[in-house]
Protein backbone atom coordinates (compact mmCIF):
# COMPACT_ATOMS: atom_id res chain seq x y z
CA UNK A 1 0.00 0.00 0.00
CA UNK A 2 2.71 2.23 0.84
CA UNK A 3 4.67 1.30 -2.24
CA UNK A 4 1.56 2.19 -4.47
CA UNK A 5 1.09 5.71 -2.75
CA UNK A 6 4.77 6.30 -3.45
CA UNK A 7 4.32 5.41 -7.05
CA UNK A 8 1.29 7.54 -7.57
CA UNK A 9 3.11 10.49 -5.90
CA UNK A 10 6.00 10.03 -8.23
CA UNK A 11 3.67 10.00 -11.46
CA UNK A 12 1.91 13.11 -10.21
CA UNK A 13 4.97 14.86 -9.81
CA UNK A 14 6.84 13.60 -13.29
CA UNK A 15 3.40 14.87 -14.72
CA UNK A 16 3.98 18.17 -12.86
CA UNK A 17 4.75 21.08 -15.28
CA UNK A 18 5.86 24.91 -15.29
CA UNK A 19 2.26 25.17 -17.50
CA UNK A 20 0.67 23.46 -14.72
CA UNK A 21 1.90 25.30 -11.63
CA UNK A 22 1.26 28.63 -13.83
CA UNK A 23 -2.47 27.63 -14.56
CA UNK A 24 -3.10 26.65 -10.91
CA UNK A 25 -1.61 30.29 -10.08
CA UNK A 26 -3.54 32.13 -12.50
CA UNK A 27 -6.63 30.39 -10.61
CA UNK A 28 -5.58 31.11 -7.13
CA UNK A 29 -4.95 34.69 -7.88
CA UNK A 30 -8.10 35.37 -9.87
CA UNK A 31 -10.26 33.82 -6.92
CA UNK A 32 -8.37 35.32 -3.89
CA UNK A 33 -6.09 38.10 -5.30
CA UNK A 34 -1.96 38.38 -4.82
CA UNK A 35 -2.73 37.29 -1.13
CA UNK A 36 -4.17 34.05 -1.80
CA UNK A 37 -0.95 32.80 -4.20
CA UNK A 38 1.37 30.94 -1.62
CA UNK A 39 3.26 27.80 -2.11
CA UNK A 40 1.36 26.16 0.07
CA UNK A 41 -2.04 26.91 -1.94
CA UNK A 42 -0.02 25.73 -4.84
CA UNK A 43 0.75 22.23 -3.16
CA UNK A 44 -2.24 21.63 -2.16
CA UNK A 45 -4.25 22.29 -5.06
CA UNK A 46 -1.95 20.29 -7.20
CA UNK A 47 -1.77 17.74 -4.92
CA UNK A 48 1.95 17.69 -4.45
CA UNK A 49 4.74 18.53 -2.31
CA UNK A 50 7.01 21.67 -1.67
CA UNK A 51 10.06 19.79 -3.51
CA UNK A 52 8.20 19.32 -7.16
CA UNK A 53 7.03 22.89 -6.89
CA UNK A 54 10.45 24.45 -6.05
CA UNK A 55 11.52 21.44 -8.78
CA UNK A 56 10.16 24.16 -11.65
CA UNK A 57 9.65 27.29 -10.09
CA UNK A 58 11.98 29.50 -7.52
CA UNK A 59 9.64 31.44 -5.33
CA UNK A 60 6.36 33.42 -5.80
CA UNK A 61 7.33 36.19 -7.10
CA UNK A 62 8.70 33.64 -9.85
CA UNK A 63 4.99 32.47 -10.04
CA UNK A 64 3.60 36.02 -10.25
CA UNK A 65 5.62 37.00 -13.17
CA UNK A 66 5.36 33.57 -15.26
CA UNK A 67 1.41 34.22 -14.86
CA UNK A 68 1.79 38.02 -15.58
CA UNK A 69 3.80 36.63 -18.74
CA UNK A 70 1.58 33.79 -19.54
CA UNK A 71 -1.90 36.09 -19.96
CA UNK A 72 0.09 38.70 -21.49
CA UNK A 73 0.96 36.28 -24.11
CA UNK A 74 -2.66 34.87 -24.44
CA UNK A 75 -3.73 38.51 -25.76
CA UNK A 76 -0.73 38.61 -28.23
CA UNK A 77 -1.99 35.42 -29.90
CA UNK A 78 -5.39 35.72 -29.72
CA UNK A 79 -4.97 39.51 -31.45
CA UNK A 80 -5.41 37.79 -34.68
CA UNK A 81 -3.54 40.46 -37.57
CA UNK A 82 -6.12 42.24 -39.28
CA UNK A 83 -5.33 43.70 -43.60
CA UNK A 84 -5.96 47.04 -41.64
CA UNK A 85 -2.90 47.68 -39.01
CA UNK A 86 -5.00 50.36 -37.13
CA UNK A 87 -7.92 47.33 -36.57
CA UNK A 88 -5.18 44.79 -35.01
CA UNK A 89 -3.76 47.73 -33.04
CA UNK A 90 -7.22 48.21 -31.44
CA UNK A 91 -7.66 44.57 -30.86
CA UNK A 92 -3.87 44.78 -29.18
CA UNK A 93 -4.83 47.58 -26.60
CA UNK A 94 -8.59 46.55 -26.15
CA UNK A 95 -6.91 42.92 -25.61
CA UNK A 96 -4.59 43.98 -22.98
CA UNK A 97 -7.22 46.47 -21.19
CA UNK A 98 -9.79 43.66 -20.92
CA UNK A 99 -6.71 41.45 -19.39
CA UNK A 100 -6.19 43.63 -16.94
CA UNK A 101 -9.33 44.14 -16.30
CA UNK A 102 -10.44 41.04 -15.66
CA UNK A 103 -7.36 39.67 -13.77
CA UNK A 104 -6.66 43.31 -11.43
CA UNK A 105 -3.41 41.07 -10.09
CA UNK A 106 -1.74 41.61 -13.58
CA UNK A 107 -1.90 45.19 -13.05
CA UNK A 108 -0.22 45.23 -9.50
CA UNK A 109 2.58 43.15 -11.02
CA UNK A 110 3.17 45.54 -14.37
CA UNK A 111 3.02 48.67 -12.43
CA UNK A 112 5.61 46.98 -10.19
CA UNK A 113 7.94 45.78 -12.86
CA UNK A 114 7.11 47.07 -16.58
CA UNK A 115 9.82 45.27 -18.27
CA UNK A 116 8.57 42.22 -18.56
CA UNK A 117 9.57 39.41 -20.51
CA UNK A 118 5.90 39.10 -22.93
CA UNK A 119 6.07 42.80 -23.14
CA UNK A 120 8.93 42.43 -25.69
CA UNK A 121 6.46 40.74 -27.94
CA UNK A 122 3.77 43.60 -27.34
CA UNK A 123 6.56 45.75 -27.45
CA UNK A 124 7.77 44.26 -30.93
CA UNK A 125 3.91 44.13 -32.08
CA UNK A 126 3.40 47.85 -31.57
CA UNK A 127 6.69 48.86 -33.00
CA UNK A 128 6.22 47.00 -35.96
CA UNK A 129 2.78 48.32 -36.28
CA UNK A 130 4.04 51.92 -35.74
CA UNK A 131 5.62 51.17 -39.27
CA UNK A 132 2.95 50.01 -41.05
CA UNK A 133 0.89 52.81 -40.02
CA UNK A 134 3.20 54.82 -41.96
CA UNK A 135 5.12 56.41 -38.93
CA UNK A 136 8.55 57.54 -39.85
CA UNK A 137 12.10 55.69 -38.34
CA UNK A 138 13.04 58.55 -36.38
CA UNK A 139 9.66 58.96 -34.73
CA UNK A 140 8.80 55.25 -34.23
CA UNK A 141 10.67 54.35 -30.72
CA UNK A 142 8.69 57.64 -29.06
CA UNK A 143 5.58 56.88 -31.24
CA UNK A 144 5.96 53.08 -29.47
CA UNK A 145 7.03 53.88 -26.09
CA UNK A 146 3.97 56.32 -25.72
CA UNK A 147 1.47 54.20 -26.91
CA UNK A 148 3.16 51.08 -24.56
CA UNK A 149 2.59 54.03 -21.88
CA UNK A 150 -0.79 54.87 -22.25
CA UNK A 151 -2.30 51.22 -22.67
CA UNK A 152 -0.47 49.72 -19.87
CA UNK A 153 -0.81 53.28 -17.55
CA UNK A 154 -4.57 53.26 -18.44
CA UNK A 155 -4.90 49.60 -17.71
CA UNK A 156 -3.19 49.75 -14.66
CA UNK A 157 -5.23 52.80 -12.76
CA UNK A 158 -8.45 51.34 -14.58
CA UNK A 159 -7.77 47.66 -12.39
CA UNK A 160 -6.10 49.85 -9.90
CA UNK A 161 -9.45 51.77 -9.71
CA UNK A 162 -11.39 48.47 -9.69
CA UNK A 163 -9.57 47.48 -6.62
CA UNK A 164 -10.17 50.80 -4.92
CA UNK A 165 -14.25 50.46 -5.35
CA UNK A 166 -14.15 46.46 -4.63
CA UNK A 167 -12.83 47.49 -1.00
CA UNK A 168 -14.62 50.28 -0.47
CA UNK A 169 -18.43 48.86 -0.98
CA UNK A 170 -19.69 51.34 -3.40
CA UNK A 171 -20.51 49.80 -6.70
CA UNK A 172 -18.99 51.77 -9.92
CA UNK A 173 -22.16 52.84 -11.07
CA UNK A 174 -22.92 54.73 -7.17
CA UNK A 175 -19.47 55.89 -7.25
CA UNK A 176 -20.17 57.43 -11.03
CA UNK A 177 -23.17 58.72 -9.66
CA UNK A 178 -22.24 60.34 -6.86
CA UNK A 179 -19.35 61.95 -8.66
CA UNK A 180 -21.38 63.10 -11.65
CA UNK A 181 -23.73 64.86 -9.11
CA UNK A 182 -20.80 66.78 -7.62
CA UNK A 183 -20.01 67.54 -10.91
CA UNK A 184 -23.69 68.71 -11.72
CA UNK A 185 -23.05 71.47 -8.36
CA UNK A 186 -20.21 72.93 -9.05
CA UNK A 187 -20.34 76.63 -10.40
CA UNK A 188 -20.87 76.83 -14.23
CA UNK A 189 -19.09 80.32 -14.53
CA UNK A 190 -15.75 78.37 -12.43
CA UNK A 191 -15.95 75.19 -14.11
CA UNK A 192 -18.48 75.38 -17.38
CA UNK A 193 -16.38 72.05 -18.89
CA UNK A 194 -16.90 69.83 -15.41
CA UNK A 195 -20.50 71.25 -15.53
CA UNK A 196 -21.82 70.43 -18.98
CA UNK A 197 -19.64 66.78 -19.10
CA UNK A 198 -21.53 65.71 -15.06
CA UNK A 199 -24.18 63.43 -17.47
CA UNK A 200 -21.35 62.35 -19.58
CA UNK A 201 -19.19 61.42 -16.93
CA UNK A 202 -22.18 58.96 -14.98
CA UNK A 203 -23.02 57.04 -18.57
CA UNK A 204 -19.57 57.05 -19.66
CA UNK A 205 -18.01 53.58 -20.35
CA UNK A 206 -14.11 53.18 -19.43
CA UNK A 207 -13.61 50.72 -22.20
CA UNK A 208 -15.41 52.96 -24.69
CA UNK A 209 -13.00 56.40 -23.46
CA UNK A 210 -9.85 53.82 -23.65
CA UNK A 211 -10.44 53.06 -27.62
CA UNK A 212 -11.24 56.59 -28.29
CA UNK A 213 -8.13 57.58 -27.06
CA UNK A 214 -6.50 54.87 -29.07
CA UNK A 215 -8.26 56.43 -31.99
CA UNK A 216 -7.46 59.61 -31.27
CA UNK A 217 -3.32 58.34 -31.05
CA UNK A 218 -3.97 56.91 -34.58
CA UNK A 219 -4.80 59.95 -36.17
CA UNK A 220 -1.98 61.86 -34.52
CA UNK A 221 0.12 58.95 -36.25
CA UNK A 222 -1.01 59.39 -39.36
CA UNK A 223 0.15 62.78 -39.77
CA UNK A 224 3.77 62.15 -38.78
CA UNK A 225 4.01 60.05 -41.81
CA UNK B 1 7.96 81.43 33.33
CA UNK B 2 5.17 79.02 33.33
CA UNK B 3 2.64 81.96 32.39
CA UNK B 4 4.77 82.91 29.82
CA UNK B 5 5.60 79.72 27.90
CA UNK B 6 1.83 78.70 28.08
CA UNK B 7 1.17 82.37 26.26
CA UNK B 8 3.79 81.29 23.60
CA UNK B 9 2.27 78.02 23.23
CA UNK B 10 -0.90 79.81 22.55
CA UNK B 11 0.43 82.16 20.14
CA UNK B 12 1.63 79.23 18.14
CA UNK B 13 -1.62 77.21 18.40
CA UNK B 14 -3.13 80.25 16.77
CA UNK B 15 -1.04 80.93 14.40
CA UNK B 16 -0.68 77.14 13.33
CA UNK B 17 -3.34 77.18 10.24
CA UNK B 18 -3.95 74.25 7.66
CA UNK B 19 -1.53 76.04 5.14
CA UNK B 20 1.11 75.90 7.75
CA UNK B 21 0.80 72.11 8.53
CA UNK B 22 0.43 71.15 4.42
CA UNK B 23 3.56 72.71 3.91
CA UNK B 24 5.25 70.55 6.93
CA UNK B 25 3.39 67.55 5.98
CA UNK B 26 5.00 68.60 2.27
CA UNK B 27 8.74 68.35 3.93
CA UNK B 28 8.26 65.10 5.23
CA UNK B 29 6.78 63.42 2.82
CA UNK B 30 9.45 64.50 0.33
CA UNK B 31 12.46 64.12 2.73
CA UNK B 32 11.08 60.62 3.84
CA UNK B 33 8.27 59.35 1.77
CA UNK B 34 4.84 58.59 2.99
CA UNK B 35 6.26 56.96 6.37
CA UNK B 36 7.58 59.94 7.38
CA UNK B 37 3.84 61.53 7.47
CA UNK B 38 2.78 60.59 10.94
CA UNK B 39 0.90 62.99 13.20
CA UNK B 40 3.29 62.62 15.92
CA UNK B 41 6.14 64.45 13.39
CA UNK B 42 3.63 67.18 12.58
CA UNK B 43 3.62 67.95 16.24
CA UNK B 44 7.66 67.90 16.29
CA UNK B 45 8.09 69.92 13.34
CA UNK B 46 5.79 72.61 14.38
CA UNK B 47 5.93 72.73 18.05
CA UNK B 48 2.76 72.08 19.08
CA UNK B 49 0.63 69.29 20.28
CA UNK B 50 -2.10 67.10 18.50
CA UNK B 51 -4.99 69.00 19.97
CA UNK B 52 -3.77 72.26 17.66
CA UNK B 53 -3.21 69.59 14.50
CA UNK B 54 -6.91 68.06 14.94
CA UNK B 55 -8.49 71.21 15.24
CA UNK B 56 -7.19 71.87 11.14
CA UNK B 57 -7.09 68.27 9.89
CA UNK B 58 -8.90 64.94 10.82
CA UNK B 59 -6.73 62.62 10.05
CA UNK B 60 -3.20 60.95 8.37
CA UNK B 61 -5.21 60.84 5.29
CA UNK B 62 -6.61 63.91 5.18
CA UNK B 63 -3.06 65.86 5.44
CA UNK B 64 -2.18 63.50 2.53
CA UNK B 65 -4.93 64.23 0.27
CA UNK B 66 -4.36 68.08 1.34
CA UNK B 67 -1.01 68.21 0.15
CA UNK B 68 -1.51 66.01 -2.58
CA UNK B 69 -4.51 68.73 -4.03
CA UNK B 70 -2.04 71.90 -2.81
CA UNK B 71 0.79 70.42 -5.36
CA UNK B 72 -1.46 69.95 -8.41
CA UNK B 73 -3.02 73.74 -7.70
CA UNK B 74 0.55 74.75 -7.55
CA UNK B 75 1.30 73.15 -11.05
CA UNK B 76 -2.09 74.36 -12.48
CA UNK B 77 -1.04 77.79 -11.20
CA UNK B 78 2.84 77.96 -12.95
CA UNK B 79 1.27 76.80 -15.94
CA UNK B 80 0.36 80.12 -17.42
CA UNK B 81 -1.53 80.32 -20.15
CA UNK B 82 -0.53 80.61 -23.71
CA UNK B 83 -1.68 82.40 -26.64
CA UNK B 84 -1.31 78.70 -28.33
CA UNK B 85 -3.49 76.11 -26.53
CA UNK B 86 -0.84 73.66 -27.80
CA UNK B 87 1.48 74.92 -25.66
CA UNK B 88 0.01 74.97 -22.79
CA UNK B 89 -1.35 72.09 -23.03
CA UNK B 90 2.43 70.89 -23.34
CA UNK B 91 3.07 73.15 -20.07
CA UNK B 92 0.10 71.60 -17.90
CA UNK B 93 1.27 68.06 -19.35
CA UNK B 94 4.69 68.68 -18.34
CA UNK B 95 4.32 70.52 -14.72
CA UNK B 96 2.38 67.43 -13.67
CA UNK B 97 4.81 64.67 -14.87
CA UNK B 98 7.87 66.96 -13.44
CA UNK B 99 5.55 67.51 -10.14
CA UNK B 100 4.98 63.64 -9.47
CA UNK B 101 8.29 62.94 -10.32
CA UNK B 102 9.81 65.16 -7.84
CA UNK B 103 7.46 64.19 -5.33
CA UNK B 104 6.62 60.23 -5.78
CA UNK B 105 3.81 60.05 -2.54
CA UNK B 106 1.74 62.24 -5.34
CA UNK B 107 1.97 59.43 -7.46
CA UNK B 108 0.65 57.12 -5.31
CA UNK B 109 -2.10 59.10 -3.42
CA UNK B 110 -3.35 59.65 -7.16
CA UNK B 111 -3.44 55.96 -8.33
CA UNK B 112 -5.09 55.04 -5.02
CA UNK B 113 -8.15 57.78 -5.56
CA UNK B 114 -7.95 59.32 -8.87
CA UNK B 115 -10.87 62.23 -8.32
CA UNK B 116 -9.02 64.41 -6.15
CA UNK B 117 -10.93 68.20 -5.73
CA UNK B 118 -7.88 69.51 -7.17
CA UNK B 119 -8.16 67.60 -10.32
CA UNK B 120 -11.56 69.19 -11.12
CA UNK B 121 -9.56 72.15 -12.02
CA UNK B 122 -7.09 69.84 -13.65
CA UNK B 123 -9.99 68.64 -16.05
CA UNK B 124 -11.80 71.80 -16.51
CA UNK B 125 -8.54 73.33 -18.13
CA UNK B 126 -7.77 70.10 -20.12
CA UNK B 127 -11.35 70.19 -20.99
CA UNK B 128 -11.16 73.96 -22.24
CA UNK B 129 -7.88 73.13 -24.29
CA UNK B 130 -10.21 70.94 -26.23
CA UNK B 131 -12.54 73.33 -27.12
CA UNK B 132 -10.15 75.68 -27.76
CA UNK B 133 -8.38 73.29 -30.50
CA UNK B 134 -11.37 72.50 -32.07
CA UNK B 135 -12.20 69.26 -30.98
CA UNK B 136 -16.28 69.07 -31.83
CA UNK B 137 -18.50 69.04 -28.43
CA UNK B 138 -19.54 65.27 -28.69
CA UNK B 139 -15.83 64.24 -29.01
CA UNK B 140 -14.47 66.56 -26.07
CA UNK B 141 -15.61 64.58 -23.04
CA UNK B 142 -13.79 61.22 -24.46
CA UNK B 143 -10.57 63.40 -25.53
CA UNK B 144 -10.19 65.09 -22.45
CA UNK B 145 -10.55 62.18 -20.63
CA UNK B 146 -8.24 60.17 -22.57
CA UNK B 147 -5.78 62.46 -22.50
CA UNK B 148 -6.04 62.99 -18.52
CA UNK B 149 -5.85 59.17 -18.31
CA UNK B 150 -2.65 59.71 -20.43
CA UNK B 151 -0.89 62.39 -18.19
CA UNK B 152 -1.80 60.55 -14.77
CA UNK B 153 -1.34 56.87 -15.92
CA UNK B 154 2.33 58.01 -17.34
CA UNK B 155 3.48 60.42 -14.51
CA UNK B 156 2.37 57.40 -11.60
CA UNK B 157 3.78 54.83 -13.74
CA UNK B 158 7.17 56.73 -14.19
CA UNK B 159 6.95 57.43 -10.19
CA UNK B 160 6.50 53.78 -9.57
CA UNK B 161 9.57 53.29 -11.70
CA UNK B 162 11.39 55.80 -9.76
CA UNK B 163 10.83 54.19 -6.24
CA UNK B 164 11.44 50.78 -7.56
CA UNK B 165 14.75 51.56 -9.03
CA UNK B 166 15.49 53.55 -5.55
CA UNK B 167 14.69 50.74 -3.49
CA UNK B 168 16.67 48.17 -6.06
CA UNK B 169 20.49 49.60 -5.81
CA UNK B 170 20.38 50.17 -9.45
CA UNK B 171 20.10 53.54 -11.18
CA UNK B 172 18.26 54.23 -13.83
CA UNK B 173 21.35 54.57 -16.15
CA UNK B 174 22.57 51.21 -15.28
CA UNK B 175 19.09 49.36 -15.15
CA UNK B 176 18.79 51.12 -19.36
CA UNK B 177 22.29 49.62 -19.89
CA UNK B 178 21.14 46.43 -18.71
CA UNK B 179 17.71 46.50 -20.75
CA UNK B 180 19.17 47.53 -23.46
CA UNK B 181 22.31 44.87 -23.43
CA UNK B 182 19.04 42.14 -23.63
CA UNK B 183 17.35 44.47 -26.41
CA UNK B 184 20.50 44.26 -28.08
CA UNK B 185 20.89 40.35 -27.99
CA UNK B 186 17.45 39.16 -29.19
CA UNK B 187 16.90 37.26 -32.64
CA UNK B 188 16.71 40.47 -34.85
CA UNK B 189 14.40 38.20 -37.23
CA UNK B 190 12.04 37.77 -34.45
CA UNK B 191 12.26 41.18 -33.14
CA UNK B 192 13.54 43.40 -35.39
CA UNK B 193 11.41 46.71 -34.54
CA UNK B 194 13.22 45.59 -30.37
CA UNK B 195 16.68 45.10 -31.98
CA UNK B 196 16.83 48.23 -33.91
CA UNK B 197 15.43 50.37 -30.78
CA UNK B 198 18.62 49.05 -28.18
CA UNK B 199 20.09 52.28 -28.73
CA UNK B 200 17.50 54.49 -28.32
CA UNK B 201 16.27 52.79 -25.05
CA UNK B 202 19.36 53.24 -23.52
CA UNK B 203 19.19 57.08 -24.57
CA UNK B 204 15.77 57.97 -23.95
CA UNK B 205 14.69 60.56 -21.97
CA UNK B 206 11.51 59.27 -20.20
CA UNK B 207 10.31 63.63 -20.09
CA UNK B 208 10.69 63.38 -23.76
CA UNK B 209 8.96 60.39 -24.96
CA UNK B 210 6.08 61.35 -22.34
CA UNK B 211 5.85 64.58 -24.58
CA UNK B 212 5.88 62.80 -27.59
CA UNK B 213 3.24 61.30 -27.02
CA UNK B 214 1.15 64.56 -25.82
CA UNK B 215 2.30 66.06 -29.10
CA UNK B 216 0.75 62.97 -30.67
CA UNK B 217 -2.45 62.92 -29.40
CA UNK B 218 -2.46 66.61 -29.92
CA UNK B 219 -1.80 65.66 -33.39
CA UNK B 220 -4.60 63.23 -33.45
CA UNK B 221 -7.42 65.83 -31.45
CA UNK B 222 -6.98 68.35 -34.45
CA UNK B 223 -8.05 65.63 -36.76
CA UNK B 224 -11.62 65.30 -34.73
CA UNK B 225 -12.37 68.93 -36.12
Amino acid sequence: MAKKTAARSRRRTDSLSRELIIQAATELLDSGGESALTLRALTIRLSTGYGAIYHHVADKSDVLAAATDDLISRVLSAAAADPDPRETLRRLALGLFDAVDAHPWVGTELSRQVWRPALLDFYESIGRLMDALGAPEQARFDAAGALVNYILGVAVQNAANARYLAGSNTGRADFLDAAAAQWAQVDPSRYPFVQAAATRLREHDDREQFLAGVDIFLAGIATLS
